[in-house]
Protein backbone atom coordinates (compact mmCIF):
# COMPACT_ATOMS: atom_id res chain seq x y z
CA UNK A 1 0.00 0.00 0.00
CA UNK A 2 1.18 3.77 -0.87
CA UNK A 3 -0.05 6.65 1.37
CA UNK A 4 0.20 10.01 -0.31
CA UNK A 5 0.62 12.35 2.72
CA UNK A 6 2.11 15.45 4.02
CA UNK A 7 4.26 14.70 7.05
CA UNK A 8 2.93 17.34 10.14
CA UNK A 9 -0.36 17.57 8.95
CA UNK A 10 -3.37 16.71 11.19
CA UNK A 11 -4.98 14.54 8.55
CA UNK A 12 -2.20 12.61 7.69
CA UNK A 13 -1.11 12.13 11.62
CA UNK A 14 -4.36 9.94 11.86
CA UNK A 15 -3.63 7.58 9.41
CA UNK A 16 0.02 7.39 10.55
CA UNK A 17 -0.94 6.49 13.98
CA UNK A 18 -3.55 4.15 12.80
CA UNK A 19 -1.12 1.98 10.73
CA UNK A 20 1.55 2.64 14.41
CA UNK A 21 -0.89 0.89 16.19
CA UNK A 22 -1.24 -1.77 13.98
CA UNK A 23 2.28 -2.19 13.47
CA UNK A 24 1.79 -1.90 9.84
CA UNK A 25 4.08 1.25 9.12
CA UNK A 26 7.05 -0.69 7.59
CA UNK A 27 4.64 -2.32 5.00
CA UNK A 28 3.53 1.05 3.81
CA UNK A 29 5.32 3.71 1.15
CA UNK A 30 4.67 7.01 2.04
CA UNK A 31 5.01 9.49 -0.99
CA UNK A 32 5.32 13.22 -0.47
CA UNK A 33 2.75 15.77 -1.48
CA UNK A 34 3.91 19.31 -2.04
CA UNK A 35 0.46 20.42 -0.67
CA UNK A 36 2.49 24.44 0.28
CA UNK A 37 2.74 24.40 -3.35
CA UNK A 38 -0.56 23.34 -4.36
CA UNK A 39 0.18 19.91 -5.92
CA UNK A 40 -3.42 18.69 -4.13
CA UNK A 41 -5.49 20.61 -6.06
CA UNK A 42 -3.32 19.62 -9.95
CA UNK A 43 -5.74 17.56 -12.17
CA UNK A 44 -3.22 14.01 -11.88
CA UNK A 45 -3.84 14.58 -8.14
CA UNK A 46 -7.92 15.17 -8.28
CA UNK A 47 -7.78 11.96 -10.88
CA UNK A 48 -6.15 10.05 -8.04
CA UNK A 49 -8.13 11.97 -5.23
CA UNK A 50 -11.51 14.15 -6.36
CA UNK A 51 -11.60 15.39 -2.98
CA UNK A 52 -8.29 17.17 -3.57
CA UNK A 53 -6.95 16.32 0.28
CA UNK A 54 -4.10 14.56 2.22
CA UNK A 55 -4.01 11.42 2.71
CA UNK A 56 -4.81 9.19 0.61
CA UNK A 57 -4.10 5.68 0.09
CA UNK A 58 -3.37 3.65 -3.15
CA UNK A 59 -4.02 0.10 -2.48
CA UNK A 60 -1.82 -2.99 -3.98
CA UNK A 61 -5.26 -3.47 -6.56
CA UNK A 62 -4.27 0.26 -7.80
CA UNK A 63 -7.88 1.30 -5.75
CA UNK A 64 -7.32 4.79 -4.29
CA UNK A 65 -8.96 6.01 -0.72
CA UNK A 66 -8.88 9.29 0.61
CA UNK A 67 -11.09 10.58 3.76
CA UNK A 68 -9.26 9.47 7.07
CA UNK A 69 -12.43 7.21 8.67
CA UNK A 70 -11.95 5.36 5.53
CA UNK A 71 -8.40 4.11 5.10
CA UNK A 72 -8.41 3.63 8.47
CA UNK A 73 -11.44 0.91 7.99
CA UNK A 74 -9.18 -0.39 5.60
CA UNK A 75 -5.93 -0.58 7.70
CA UNK A 76 -7.75 -2.10 10.81
CA UNK A 77 -9.60 -4.61 7.98
CA UNK A 78 -6.20 -5.57 6.35
CA UNK A 79 -3.94 -5.69 9.21
CA UNK A 80 -3.52 -7.97 12.05
CA UNK A 81 -3.34 -6.50 15.92
CA UNK A 82 -6.71 -5.28 18.01
CA UNK A 83 -8.86 -3.44 16.24
CA UNK A 84 -9.41 0.45 16.05
CA UNK A 85 -12.90 0.27 15.45
CA UNK A 86 -14.92 -2.71 17.14
CA UNK A 87 -15.51 -6.22 17.12
CA UNK A 88 -19.54 -6.13 17.04
CA UNK A 89 -22.38 -3.77 15.91
CA UNK A 90 -22.44 -1.82 19.01
CA UNK A 91 -19.20 -1.39 19.79
CA UNK A 92 -18.53 -0.47 15.41
CA UNK A 93 -21.40 2.55 15.91
CA UNK A 94 -20.17 3.73 18.99
CA UNK A 95 -16.83 4.19 17.35
CA UNK A 96 -18.06 5.45 14.33
CA UNK A 97 -19.99 8.56 16.24
CA UNK A 98 -17.53 9.06 18.30
CA UNK A 99 -15.04 9.73 15.84
CA UNK A 100 -17.45 12.04 13.88
CA UNK A 101 -17.91 13.81 16.65
CA UNK A 102 -14.23 14.15 17.01
CA UNK A 103 -14.10 14.87 13.39
CA UNK A 104 -16.58 17.73 12.71
CA UNK A 105 -16.39 19.31 16.05
CA UNK A 106 -12.32 19.32 16.29
CA UNK A 107 -10.39 18.23 13.23
CA UNK A 108 -12.48 19.98 10.62
CA UNK A 109 -13.59 22.77 13.03
CA UNK A 110 -10.51 24.15 13.86
CA UNK A 111 -9.46 23.55 9.94
CA UNK A 112 -12.21 25.69 9.35
CA UNK A 113 -11.28 28.29 11.66
CA UNK A 114 -7.28 28.38 10.25
CA UNK A 115 -7.97 28.00 6.77
CA UNK A 116 -10.97 30.78 7.30
CA UNK A 117 -10.10 33.16 10.28
CA UNK A 118 -6.42 33.09 10.52
CA UNK A 119 -4.00 33.07 6.90
CA UNK A 120 -4.17 29.46 7.02
CA UNK A 121 -1.83 28.58 4.29
CA UNK A 122 -1.36 31.83 2.59
CA UNK A 123 -3.01 33.68 -0.08
CA UNK A 124 -2.15 31.61 -2.71
CA UNK A 125 -3.88 28.43 -1.17
CA UNK A 126 -6.90 29.92 0.79
CA UNK A 127 -8.23 31.76 -1.88
CA UNK A 128 -12.17 31.89 -0.52
CA UNK A 129 -12.50 32.93 2.92
CA UNK A 130 -15.34 33.43 4.86
CA UNK A 131 -13.95 34.60 8.74
CA UNK A 132 -17.32 34.88 10.15
CA UNK A 133 -17.34 30.89 9.65
CA UNK A 134 -14.18 30.29 10.75
CA UNK A 135 -15.03 32.05 14.28
CA UNK A 136 -18.22 29.96 14.29
CA UNK A 137 -15.92 26.88 14.22
CA UNK A 138 -13.44 28.01 17.15
CA UNK A 139 -16.44 27.96 18.94
CA UNK A 140 -17.35 24.61 18.03
CA UNK A 141 -13.88 23.15 18.41
CA UNK A 142 -13.39 24.71 22.35
CA UNK A 143 -17.49 23.18 22.80
CA UNK A 144 -15.99 19.71 21.76
CA UNK A 145 -12.92 20.24 23.98
CA UNK A 146 -15.32 20.14 26.98
CA UNK A 147 -18.03 17.81 25.53
CA UNK A 148 -14.80 15.18 25.12
CA UNK A 149 -13.91 16.45 28.62
CA UNK A 150 -17.37 15.15 29.97
CA UNK A 151 -17.35 11.79 27.89
CA UNK A 152 -13.70 11.23 29.69
CA UNK A 153 -15.10 11.64 32.96
CA UNK A 154 -17.14 8.63 32.90
CA UNK A 155 -14.81 6.40 30.22
CA UNK A 156 -11.46 5.18 30.08
CA UNK A 157 -11.50 5.69 26.41
CA UNK A 158 -13.37 8.31 24.19
CA UNK A 159 -15.91 4.80 22.89
CA UNK A 160 -15.03 3.09 26.06
CA UNK A 161 -12.39 0.56 27.46
CA UNK A 162 -10.83 0.50 24.65
CA UNK A 163 -7.95 2.81 22.72
CA UNK A 164 -10.36 3.46 19.34
CA UNK A 165 -10.00 5.48 16.00
CA UNK A 166 -12.37 8.07 17.98
CA UNK A 167 -8.91 8.59 20.35
CA UNK A 168 -6.87 8.95 17.11
CA UNK A 169 -8.90 11.98 15.42
CA UNK A 170 -9.50 13.61 19.10
CA UNK A 171 -5.72 13.69 20.00
CA UNK A 172 -4.69 14.94 16.34
CA UNK A 173 -7.34 17.31 16.70
CA UNK A 174 -5.82 19.00 19.99
CA UNK A 175 -2.35 18.94 18.08
CA UNK A 176 -4.14 20.67 15.12
CA UNK A 177 -5.46 23.25 17.89
CA UNK A 178 -2.17 23.83 19.74
CA UNK A 179 -0.80 24.41 16.09
CA UNK A 180 -3.80 26.93 15.40
CA UNK A 181 -3.94 28.59 18.79
CA UNK A 182 -6.79 27.51 19.25
CA UNK A 183 -6.44 26.97 23.48
CA UNK A 184 -7.59 23.80 25.39
CA UNK A 185 -9.43 24.91 28.40
CA UNK A 186 -7.19 24.29 30.91
CA UNK A 187 -9.91 23.23 33.37
CA UNK A 188 -10.41 20.26 30.96
CA UNK A 189 -8.84 18.04 33.20
CA UNK A 190 -10.01 14.58 31.98
CA UNK A 191 -9.17 15.81 28.64
CA UNK A 192 -5.23 16.77 29.62
CA UNK A 193 -5.32 13.51 31.59
CA UNK A 194 -6.45 11.00 28.58
CA UNK A 195 -3.94 13.90 26.46
CA UNK A 196 -0.81 12.02 28.31
CA UNK A 197 -1.71 9.06 28.47
CA UNK A 198 -2.49 8.32 24.63
CA UNK A 199 0.69 10.55 24.09
CA UNK A 200 2.61 7.82 25.94
CA UNK A 201 1.44 5.00 23.46
CA UNK A 202 4.36 3.49 20.96
CA UNK A 203 2.20 4.55 18.17
CA UNK A 204 2.55 7.98 19.16
CA UNK A 205 5.91 8.76 21.00
CA UNK A 206 7.73 6.99 18.49
CA UNK A 207 6.09 8.27 15.87
CA UNK B 1 -34.35 -0.66 18.73
CA UNK B 2 -35.68 2.80 19.12
CA UNK B 3 -35.45 5.61 16.40
CA UNK B 4 -35.81 8.86 17.83
CA UNK B 5 -36.46 11.22 14.53
CA UNK B 6 -38.79 13.37 12.01
CA UNK B 7 -40.37 11.86 9.47
CA UNK B 8 -40.00 13.64 6.21
CA UNK B 9 -36.20 14.88 6.83
CA UNK B 10 -33.58 14.14 4.73
CA UNK B 11 -31.25 12.42 7.43
CA UNK B 12 -34.09 9.94 8.85
CA UNK B 13 -34.71 9.41 5.74
CA UNK B 14 -31.32 7.72 5.67
CA UNK B 15 -31.45 5.20 8.25
CA UNK B 16 -35.32 4.60 7.70
CA UNK B 17 -34.27 3.25 3.92
CA UNK B 18 -31.74 1.65 5.69
CA UNK B 19 -33.84 -0.30 8.08
CA UNK B 20 -36.15 -1.00 4.97
CA UNK B 21 -33.30 -2.69 2.81
CA UNK B 22 -32.54 -4.88 5.83
CA UNK B 23 -36.33 -5.47 6.39
CA UNK B 24 -36.03 -4.34 9.83
CA UNK B 25 -38.86 -1.41 9.82
CA UNK B 26 -41.02 -3.71 11.76
CA UNK B 27 -38.70 -4.10 14.58
CA UNK B 28 -38.24 -0.77 15.54
CA UNK B 29 -40.28 1.73 17.55
CA UNK B 30 -40.28 5.43 15.70
CA UNK B 31 -40.71 8.30 18.22
CA UNK B 32 -41.37 11.65 17.24
CA UNK B 33 -39.25 14.72 17.85
CA UNK B 34 -40.72 17.95 16.86
CA UNK B 35 -37.88 19.82 15.58
CA UNK B 36 -40.02 22.64 14.50
CA UNK B 37 -40.84 23.65 18.03
CA UNK B 38 -37.03 22.99 18.77
CA UNK B 39 -37.17 19.70 20.52
CA UNK B 40 -33.76 18.36 19.65
CA UNK B 41 -32.28 21.81 21.10
CA UNK B 42 -33.90 20.70 24.88
CA UNK B 43 -31.46 19.42 27.81
CA UNK B 44 -33.35 16.53 27.98
CA UNK B 45 -32.59 15.42 24.33
CA UNK B 46 -29.24 16.80 24.40
CA UNK B 47 -28.78 14.06 27.26
CA UNK B 48 -29.50 11.28 24.79
CA UNK B 49 -27.83 13.13 21.73
CA UNK B 50 -25.67 15.88 22.44
CA UNK B 51 -25.23 16.09 18.37
CA UNK B 52 -29.21 17.90 19.25
CA UNK B 53 -29.46 16.11 15.64
CA UNK B 54 -32.24 13.53 14.39
CA UNK B 55 -32.12 10.77 14.07
CA UNK B 56 -31.09 8.95 17.05
CA UNK B 57 -30.83 5.45 17.82
CA UNK B 58 -31.50 3.74 21.37
CA UNK B 59 -29.86 0.58 21.63
CA UNK B 60 -31.99 -2.19 23.28
CA UNK B 61 -29.31 -1.68 26.26
CA UNK B 62 -29.80 1.97 26.75
CA UNK B 63 -26.52 2.98 24.77
CA UNK B 64 -28.04 6.46 22.47
CA UNK B 65 -26.11 6.50 18.87
CA UNK B 66 -26.44 9.57 16.50
CA UNK B 67 -25.05 9.82 13.06
CA UNK B 68 -26.50 8.15 10.19
CA UNK B 69 -23.05 6.64 9.13
CA UNK B 70 -22.82 5.06 12.79
CA UNK B 71 -26.76 4.44 12.96
CA UNK B 72 -26.15 2.36 9.84
CA UNK B 73 -22.88 0.36 11.05
CA UNK B 74 -25.07 -0.84 13.53
CA UNK B 75 -28.03 -1.47 11.64
CA UNK B 76 -25.71 -3.69 9.20
CA UNK B 77 -24.24 -5.39 11.72
CA UNK B 78 -27.26 -5.67 14.15
CA UNK B 79 -29.53 -6.95 11.21
CA UNK B 80 -29.84 -10.12 8.73
CA UNK B 81 -29.66 -9.38 4.85
CA UNK B 82 -27.42 -8.21 2.19
CA UNK B 83 -24.59 -5.55 3.89
CA UNK B 84 -25.26 -2.22 3.32
CA UNK B 85 -21.26 -1.63 4.02
CA UNK B 86 -19.49 -4.47 2.66
CA UNK B 87 -17.40 -7.65 3.56
CA UNK B 88 -14.10 -6.85 2.98
CA UNK B 89 -11.59 -3.92 4.02
CA UNK B 90 -11.66 -2.81 0.59
CA UNK B 91 -15.21 -3.06 -0.08
CA UNK B 92 -15.66 -0.99 3.61
CA UNK B 93 -13.36 1.29 2.50
CA UNK B 94 -15.02 2.39 -0.49
CA UNK B 95 -18.20 2.19 0.83
CA UNK B 96 -17.08 4.93 3.65
CA UNK B 97 -15.42 7.25 1.49
CA UNK B 98 -18.27 7.53 -0.77
CA UNK B 99 -20.74 7.91 1.81
CA UNK B 100 -18.35 10.53 3.02
CA UNK B 101 -18.35 12.28 0.02
CA UNK B 102 -22.19 12.10 -0.73
CA UNK B 103 -22.44 12.98 2.96
CA UNK B 104 -20.12 16.15 2.98
CA UNK B 105 -20.60 17.53 -0.68
CA UNK B 106 -24.58 16.67 -0.85
CA UNK B 107 -26.11 16.36 2.38
CA UNK B 108 -24.01 18.28 4.74
CA UNK B 109 -23.36 21.28 1.51
CA UNK B 110 -27.45 21.30 0.51
CA UNK B 111 -28.48 21.28 4.56
CA UNK B 112 -25.59 24.03 4.85
CA UNK B 113 -27.18 26.00 1.83
CA UNK B 114 -31.25 25.82 3.58
CA UNK B 115 -30.04 26.77 6.54
CA UNK B 116 -27.66 29.90 6.16
CA UNK B 117 -28.71 31.19 2.67
CA UNK B 118 -32.78 31.03 2.80
CA UNK B 119 -35.19 30.97 5.39
CA UNK B 120 -34.32 27.65 6.41
CA UNK B 121 -36.65 26.27 9.50
CA UNK B 122 -37.20 30.10 10.21
CA UNK B 123 -35.84 32.33 12.33
CA UNK B 124 -36.26 30.87 15.68
CA UNK B 125 -34.26 28.05 14.57
CA UNK B 126 -32.13 29.79 11.94
CA UNK B 127 -29.87 32.05 14.62
CA UNK B 128 -26.56 32.04 13.24
CA UNK B 129 -27.10 32.16 9.72
CA UNK B 130 -24.48 32.75 7.09
CA UNK B 131 -25.33 33.16 3.71
CA UNK B 132 -21.80 33.59 2.35
CA UNK B 133 -21.11 30.21 3.59
CA UNK B 134 -24.40 28.93 2.01
CA UNK B 135 -23.68 30.27 -1.58
CA UNK B 136 -20.59 28.18 -1.16
CA UNK B 137 -21.60 25.41 -0.21
CA UNK B 138 -24.59 25.67 -2.66
CA UNK B 139 -21.66 25.38 -5.41
CA UNK B 140 -20.29 22.86 -3.13
CA UNK B 141 -23.43 20.36 -4.04
CA UNK B 142 -23.79 20.95 -7.26
CA UNK B 143 -20.19 20.22 -8.13
CA UNK B 144 -20.56 17.04 -6.02
CA UNK B 145 -23.42 16.03 -8.48
CA UNK B 146 -21.15 16.28 -11.40
CA UNK B 147 -19.07 14.18 -9.83
CA UNK B 148 -21.35 11.76 -8.76
CA UNK B 149 -22.75 11.64 -12.19
CA UNK B 150 -19.34 10.57 -13.36
CA UNK B 151 -18.76 7.73 -10.79
CA UNK B 152 -21.73 6.77 -12.01
CA UNK B 153 -20.55 6.28 -15.99
CA UNK B 154 -18.35 3.92 -15.00
CA UNK B 155 -20.09 2.25 -12.00
CA UNK B 156 -23.49 0.52 -11.28
CA UNK B 157 -23.74 1.93 -7.86
CA UNK B 158 -21.25 4.92 -5.82
CA UNK B 159 -19.27 2.28 -4.39
CA UNK B 160 -19.20 -0.53 -7.16
CA UNK B 161 -21.67 -3.39 -8.35
CA UNK B 162 -23.34 -3.55 -5.38
CA UNK B 163 -26.33 -1.16 -3.93
CA UNK B 164 -24.75 0.18 -0.56
CA UNK B 165 -24.62 3.22 2.33
CA UNK B 166 -23.35 5.66 0.14
CA UNK B 167 -26.25 5.35 -2.42
CA UNK B 168 -28.55 5.61 0.52
CA UNK B 169 -26.83 8.98 1.23
CA UNK B 170 -26.96 10.12 -2.31
CA UNK B 171 -30.52 9.29 -2.97
CA UNK B 172 -31.59 11.38 0.29
CA UNK B 173 -29.50 13.96 -0.55
CA UNK B 174 -30.56 14.58 -4.05
CA UNK B 175 -34.49 14.59 -2.53
CA UNK B 176 -32.90 17.44 0.01
CA UNK B 177 -31.52 19.31 -2.73
CA UNK B 178 -35.10 18.98 -4.85
CA UNK B 179 -37.14 20.57 -1.47
CA UNK B 180 -34.15 23.00 -0.87
CA UNK B 181 -34.34 24.10 -4.80
CA UNK B 182 -31.04 23.36 -5.30
CA UNK B 183 -31.36 22.71 -9.14
CA UNK B 184 -30.12 18.93 -10.45
CA UNK B 185 -28.34 19.66 -13.61
CA UNK B 186 -29.95 18.03 -16.32
CA UNK B 187 -27.22 17.16 -18.52
CA UNK B 188 -26.33 14.58 -15.82
CA UNK B 189 -27.50 11.32 -17.08
CA UNK B 190 -26.17 8.94 -15.40
CA UNK B 191 -26.97 10.54 -11.95
CA UNK B 192 -30.93 10.68 -13.13
CA UNK B 193 -30.70 7.22 -14.40
CA UNK B 194 -29.29 6.03 -11.24
CA UNK B 195 -31.76 8.00 -8.93
CA UNK B 196 -34.41 6.14 -11.07
CA UNK B 197 -33.24 3.08 -10.71
CA UNK B 198 -32.64 3.39 -6.76
CA UNK B 199 -36.18 5.31 -6.59
CA UNK B 200 -37.82 1.54 -7.62
CA UNK B 201 -36.22 -0.26 -4.44
CA UNK B 202 -39.35 -1.59 -2.45
CA UNK B 203 -37.15 -0.25 0.26
CA UNK B 204 -37.93 3.57 -1.43
CA UNK B 205 -40.96 3.07 -3.15
CA UNK B 206 -42.94 1.52 -0.54
CA UNK B 207 -41.28 3.98 2.11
Amino acid sequence: MKIFDTEGFPNPARVRMALAEKNATEQVEFIPVDVMNGEHRSDPFRAKNPDATVPYAELPCGTCISQCTAITEYIDGAFDGPTLIGQTPKQRAKTHMMNLRAEAGLVDAVGAYFHHATPGLGPDLETDQNAQWGLTKKETAQHTMRYLDSVLAESKYLAGDDFTMADITAFAGLAFADFAKVDIPDDLNHLLSWRETVGKRPSIATG
